[in-house]
């Protein structure tokens, strides 16, 4: 067995009681089981355990078999855009409500875990999209994001003026409370909220979302995901551009903001039977809600 | 005829070349048909008349037949907010696409304003809706809206989360970009952007509607013009109360904001044969955006 | 005591052998309280109890202290629609999940009723609308609605041209599925499902609300329940008008449908503390569907 | 020059002066420059020119360089249709609105047909979706769609109940008043009424949107065109599958129809410059409608 399949890296980011107990667990276990268990290095920090590894970034995303994700959909969100650059899978050990991302249940993860082990899982990559902010011909900030790139106005009262053009040709100007760009992943977030559609993960493209138009006829609309999205900033009061909720503040009107896919993808690893419409079955409550009673 | 009959104030909030033409068209119509004409105080300031009577907004609202607005809607709502507390009947003369206040097109308000003072006219009353905000039990602010008072997130990413009860009854606990409570006024601004309904200007309700809600069973719900809404901050990141867009900034957790209609109301003077339906239909391209084509 | 304050009718409209046993268990309660008991005439010829006393419609109306429903909300819409005509109280006993008519809790249904007897509920009046359909300058069919009426296109493929006034006004004219108008009672039915905003029941608004519309910049608005709306049916392939689902299906070209308030109305009782939007919340899993996760 | 590249068939299903006259300047056109002009045959028979030379859809599927459709939107999609097992290019000249399809301007008709003839012009592929109707385990019915494919309730009140599963995994079961499986192509249409959101015709999704759905929690979802959708008929009455808007009326509860993309494809050719959103703008008066004026 190669060095790299012989590699497990524990992550998270909040310490409960309960979410260390189940890191001790998932360590005992995958050591039992002869691999080697290492802790991603800001996790490394901040457990009391004896005698952890620790692992930077890089190393898990070019050395380990899996990172395994203990927590929320927030925690592997974050995770998950830092190790794109990488070609290491992820798995997420849900401590709520089944994750859109995190979906191996904590009361079962021992026995799910052996069967992946030995091969049994789903293998599911999803892209990212980046944006980079354009002023005066030269790219001040540029970053990815899993979810969404969001451009949206301040707070207090007021609109955002946004000039959108797809491939070169343009689309609208028009006046909301803000646009979101989202990927299939973030489809299920802030974008559906806004009134946009949900993607399958493995869809092949980016919805623009208009939040609160003020034209009438505005509708969400999917691209492909080879457009190249440009957003000019023509008028509004303390815009931002967030990616993943991560605000970029110090926006001036003029600006250009250039979304793309990002050449950066993320494999996540799932149980066997996995599915994606079960997932939101379960977290949307699908098919519970009975509006019209029969009579 | 009394001195009320008589006397004719102009307003206006901005002061183009057009507008001015439209003022002056209008102050030797009316005193050429033997209506004292007055100009309110702050109009009077920023005209270049001679010989110009000011007249201050309570003498306005107490002693003027009624105020002759020129502009568009949102100088309408500025001074039918300020005219609120007195009884004095509001006519827009519109200078751009006809407006849902300002309903005097301006090629023919001469023989328009002829007839109105004539009685031909169709008069129509509108309710306003208060807001105090309330901090450890005290009221520290207190203001009226005619279109819609708001409770949004600030800027940057991240929500709000609002706790609403109505009449004493627990209604929801939600996450959103925020909330708005609109008046019929108000149905066609803000929170039609929002998926709320238009309201008849006549129905005695007052519309709630999330901005982006977290829940997707989340809908507008219109409830009757007697409720007591009152609206806990549970958790924000600089949160703003706007009223009419004008923003209360210094929310803090706990807070709770009070919103009930206001025990003022603002008249309208319409011309003959107004039709609140027309002007939705010319303003929302009603009709005109056939989507499905006969086959 | 009045001979009316004695007289409970009971009613239902299915026959399961759990409805059985709690009409038996009211009846008795009843009866040991003092009451008279009765059955409407259509159930008492559907259940096997002894010395069942039958009473029709118009004596239940006019004869009885209250008529108790026991079932769910469609068997409580048929019964309030025939006992509309009367000012008899209805009080519905709930089978299934809470109703939003039916909400005397299966479960605590005889301590709810004690207390109810002793004068500890809540009161609430809520209105009908009623539809004509006038061929030719005649009435050829009226009907009244407790939900909604609906005029909508036949099966198959295929749309409905309507045009629409209102008060004499013309609203628009639009090609859709359909067109509902809805009572607040209705606005949380068929009119929900398409698009439609609640309405607490006692606003005095009708909804009228299309279904699919054909242009984007379409949107549901409430009027006054004072407003007379007249729909005329332009284009369509076997059109059918609805009332609460019941349907008049021999419409033609150029037929026109007149609704607007009945001058009927419906008392619920409800247990003391009731609260419409503890309903609302429970049946529409209000708060429970979290979107967006906070991170 | 081979035989394909020089023979151009005429294609229209209405024959107005307008659209005759069209035909006859285009095909004097295409003669001049050499080219051989034949007439589909349906349209053959329809049309009074002299010396027309019949071509069936076979032929022309495989000979002609093109076909030009001579109509609007709803004409090109049957003709489209039946071309879809062929490879021809189709070209479309409108004759209302600017068409989705048809997007040859009538009045430049003949400089944009010679700059397309020297090759200047924008090839776009689009995918069809076909539909079996599978009883008892055998295929009784199958057809292909270019817009869409809806499972619909039938006339009258009452609703349909589906229960829907993608790639062997359930999604839900839900009652609605039906169900679209749209293309892009299709996703300005029936689907945008619906609630559905525009797809750009490059994207490689099929859009699942329920028409006025009981559960207040359903949201559209698209697809990857790589997906089976499987609809089971769970209770209806007189329900039928549309396939643009052709109906097939005879299905029975149990039935399960079994969508997904077909091997087909038509090819447009467009003027060059030609950009979809100047249509998506132009069709649904983007930008135009201003709800929320500024202040």
């Amino acid at each position: 067995m190669s060095e790299k399949k012989k590699i497990f890296a524990l992550v998270s980011r909040s310490y409960t009681e309960s979410i260390l107990d189940s890191m001790k667990k998932i360590a005992d276990f995958l050591e039992q089981a002869g691999y080697i268990v290492v802790y991603e290095s800001q996790t490394a920090m901040n457990i009391p355990f004896d005698n952890v590894t620790p692992m930077n970034i890089e190393d898990i995303g070019t050395r380990a078999a899996a990172a395994i994700v203990i927590g929320g959909d927030g925690t592997m969100l974050g995770i998950a855009r830092q190790l794109s650059p990488y070609t290491v899978p992820l798995m997420g050990i849900n401590h709520g409500r089944l994750g859109f991302m995190t979906d191996i249940p904590l009361e079962q993860m021992l026995p799910v875990l052996e069967q992946m082990l030995q091969g049994k899982y789903v293998s599911e990559t999803r892209f990212l999209i980046e944006g980079a902010i354009i002023r005066e011909g030269e790219a001040i900030y540029q970053a990815t994001a899993f979810n969404d790139i969001v451009i949206c106005r301040g707070g207090g009262s007021g609109m955002i003026d946004l000039k959108v053009e797809v491939d070169g040709h343009f689309m609208y100007q028009q006046r909301s409370d803000g646009l979101i760009m989202s990927t299939p992943t973030g489809s299920t977030a802030y974008s559906l909220s806004a009134g946009g559609p949900m993607m399958h993960p493995n869809l092949g493209g980016i919805a623009i979302v208009s939040i609160a138009p003020h034209s009438l006829s505005n509708r969400p609309i999917i691209v492909p995901d080879t457009s190249e999205i440009v957003i000019e900033l023509i008028e509004a009061n303390q815009p931002s551009v967030n990616y993943d909720s991560q605000s970029f503040a110090s926006l001036r009107l003029g600006d250009r903001i250039v979304v793309k896919r990002s050449s950066n993808t993320i494999t996540f690893l799932h149980p066997q039977g996995w599915s994606y419409y079960d997932t939101l079955r379960n977290k949307l409550y699908w098919g519970e809600t009975a509006v019209r009673e029969k009579k």
